[in-house]
């Protein structure tokens, strides 16, 4: 058997890379929200899209290196204001872990790598929208609740 | 006396342009948050950054033509994602109508016109976050209550 501590080396954060749609990423996405099948072409448009923001749009994964699969993600991008003194605002958004892999605070760790990069980018402060049900787990990341969220959907 | 009319012809809506700031552009965000002064120099690069992105992130203005002074503004960036078969949400921030100017359904023209800008972008929804006493104008606006926004601050 293996020890909690080979478990948790084989678990590697780092930025997206356009192979990762072979690596589940697509269907983990799918236990977040809506998202269909996804071609090679249109994952490699969106993916080549985002990428022309560089840091300013980052995409993270935690890939278990056992089995070579995504088990983790989510994004934030810097929003350039004019406000706060031209300041910058980071936005998390898609944070989502497998369902087979919950318990081991990859959320947390997917979080906080978001966070520090917003940080590292020079953001005075950064965002996201959650559930009240998931507002223990992101007061856990450092987060204090502060305004609500409205929305309009087109579809 | 000038007719009713009058006084809204002469409150003219579109994208925020370079020479804004001499307009009371960074007076008016003041009214919203800390924004200390902004040098010529700080505005234009600011801007120049933001006009990079083209559509994917608009600013709008509402000027007074008569006084030559922006009286409200609002700005909506276009995330791209890969749920929502590679869609696009709009998120709406910073919007402000100058204390002067009250009552004239600004607020309502800057959130529709930045709402219609996301809608004609391919989003399939646009979203913002606000105050609860803030909930009523936005529910006129046609958006509806969600989540919650959380926030961890860097300074």
């Amino acid at each position: 058997m293996q020890s909690e501590n080979s478990v948790e080396d084989s678990l590697h954060i780092r930025k997206l890379e356009v192979t990762d749609k072979e690596k589940g990423f697509i269907e983990l996405l799918r236990q977040l929200t809506v998202c269909d099948s996804v071609s090679d072409e249109k994952f490699k448009e969106r993916f080549e899209e985002i990428a022309k923001y560089g840091d300013d749009h980052c995409i993270c994964v935690i890939e278990d290196v056992r089995s070579g699969k995504i088990v983790a993600t989510g994004s934030v991008f810097i929003e350039k204001k004019f406000v706060r003194n031209c300041g910058k605002a980071g936005h998390i958004e898609d944070v989502v872990v497998d369902s087979s892999a919950r318990g081991m605070q990859l959320g947390k760790r997917i979080v906080e790598y978001l966070a520090d990069h917003a940080h590292s980018m020079g953001c005075y402060k950064v965002i996201l929208d959650c559930t009240e049900e998931n507002r223990p787990f992101y007061e856990k990341c450092g987060f204090k609740k502060k305004e609500i969220q409205m929305v309009k959907y087109f579809v």
